[in-house]
């Protein structure tokens, strides 16, 4: 048997630390390394970081060739940011160490469109690290792209395809409650809206991935997000909301093939939302209707980056989409 | 633009000729062939065995050779038959002359387990001829297998997995009725049971391609059918059936790896069934439920059929399965 693989988990934020969590969860994986940048975790070792009653031996490093300088590994569980700037030199950086990638960074998921030269540095230093580049997670990476896409195959034609996800954010982490605007007046969602950065990101992605896959140049897309507005107060470990003020968010989403309207993501997440399910809707032949219930984003992010690590360090060097590998499934 | 991909429909049966009149809608395709054993259709114009208003100026031919002299193709869609005996030397003769295979023969979607003999030998002519094959379908090829596997991408643990697959048989086709036992008394339909060749076929294949895709060993595998029996008339195009006479079956399937019962795959297909939906339910973290409507098995399993073409012809030469092969998508 193979030695098992060796990770190091780049960003140890709520996402970065559950990955690394439950990559010490599978034996064919082994966590050898952590990196993050804030001063409060440098040097800690990576068990305390992470919540774990137990030490690691494996002290949080200020940058990957500090962590590098411990050992080899073969792979970087990449969770940091969303956005192409920030995330860029940090993948061109462990490319450049010769490492594999799986990445969270939702701009990453499909950047060929938004992102276009990026996304060419960052093929270009894979090709010539002979290594592989994904970036994935539950969505950007699985319900509004792959798994509309996988629902396809079973369809002679394809007219119009709507994916709508809702969510109770009630269940989620702090730093999601935040980023859909929870507590905030509509005034304040507006103005922090208007100012970019917030909302859901990924669907631009999402939707440059279903249209190219199925052959459609994407002529146009259209994205608007509302305030969802509390009539009750609604309390989480993280937040006390107010009635009149915001709860969360509708994010919508059209994607125009020349032929017309042909793809729409709705993004709904509220505190206290009722419905948590998942609803994807293929128009054409046939017409399908495929709801999904208990997918939880967090684990389920959490779930499929590390599922993803076997099929990238099989694949073909370059910076890959969910479209191009095997199916990732648990294992 | 490179040319159309040539086809040969390879059998004419109502599947077969279903894929050959889907291949005729689409325009990245051209089919020049088609292939049938039955002395009713050779040499009679393929528009009008597939009950085409048109001819197609080309006639159906008694063998692949005889369907190759009247020109170059590049890939075969097979539909003949769901057994190991009657395809091995049909697929190795496609093989032999150089072409690529896009099957819906059942044993042939995961064939390593129950007919790994055959499975070598077309993975050997597969591999020398340079040319992958895929045997696929909307189950097995999908529901019970591809779709759960896909699901299992946002798992960090997966526990069971249960697919059960309920189809109102009414509006299926006549052989499709008459292999769920549509007409007989309960003795006919247990008796052509124990003579086996009747019921669905594919859950062995599916339970070895979920078993074997997450790493996990299949110790036992144990299926039953039971007959459903109707209480009032139930009249369709191609049957009459009596009260106290079967109108379907339910089929069960449990596969077990070492540490218990992970796979139940439920077969429900009869006249008259008032639920028509598929359900996979994934226990583990999370717990994952997900209901299909609308997935009509034959246009389904035509479409997956014609869908697969390109990514055959992108494969690695040899016997692929829907999990070695980048999403199959509608395009």
């Amino acid at each position: 048997m193979l030695h098992p693989t060796r990770v190091i988990q780049f960003g140890l934020g709520p996402i970065g630390s559950a990955v690394a969590r439950h990559i010490l969860e599978r034996s064919a994986l082994k966590l050898v390394g952590a990196v993050d940048i804030a001063l409060a975790k440098v040097g800690k070792d990576t068990g305390e970081v992470l919540g774990l009653d137990r030490r690691l031996g494996i002290p949080v490093s200020g940058s990957l060739a500090e962590a590098l300088a411990h050992g080899p590994a073969d792979v970087v569980t990449h969770c940091t940011g969303s956005y192409a700037d920030l995330f860029t030199p940090q993948i061109l950086e462990i490319l450049g160490a010769g490492l594999s990638v799986v990445s969270t960074s939702e701009e990453l998921s499909f950047p060929w469109l938004a992102h276009a030269a990026e996304a060419k540095l960052i093929d270009d230093a894979a090709r010539s690290a002979g290594r592989a580049v994904l970036a994935t997670g539950v969505n950007p990476g699985f319900l509004m792209d792959t798994l509309p896409l996988t629902l396809t195959a079973i369809c002679q034609r394809v007219d119009h395809i709507t994916v709508t996800r809702t969510q109770n954010a009630s269940n989620r982490r702090g730093p999601f409650q935040a980023k859909i605007g929870s507590g905030m007046t509509v005034d304040e969602f507006r103005a922090k809206m208007a100012a970019g950065r917030m909302g859901h990101v990924g669907l631009v992605e999402s939707a440059g991935m279903v249209l190219s896959t199925l052959g459609k140049q994407m002529v146009r897309f259209e994205t608007s997000v509302e305030p969802v507005v509390t009539e009750k107060p609604v309390k989480t470990p993280y937040f006390n909301v107010a009635p009149g003020r915001v709860r969360g968010l509708r994010q919508v989403a059209h994607a125009y093939a020349p032929e017309g309207e042909f793809l729409t993501l709705v993004f709904v997440a509220a505190l206290d939302e009722a419905t948590d399910q998942d609803v994807v809707t293929i128009e054409g032949k046939p017409t399908l209707e495929v709801t999904l219930k208990g997918t939880n984003g967090d684990i389920a992010t959490v779930a499929i980056t590390v599922n993803a690590i076997r099929r990238v360090l099989a694949a073909q060097p370059g910076l890959a989409t969910m479209a191009d590998l095997p199916v990732i499934t648990a294992w």
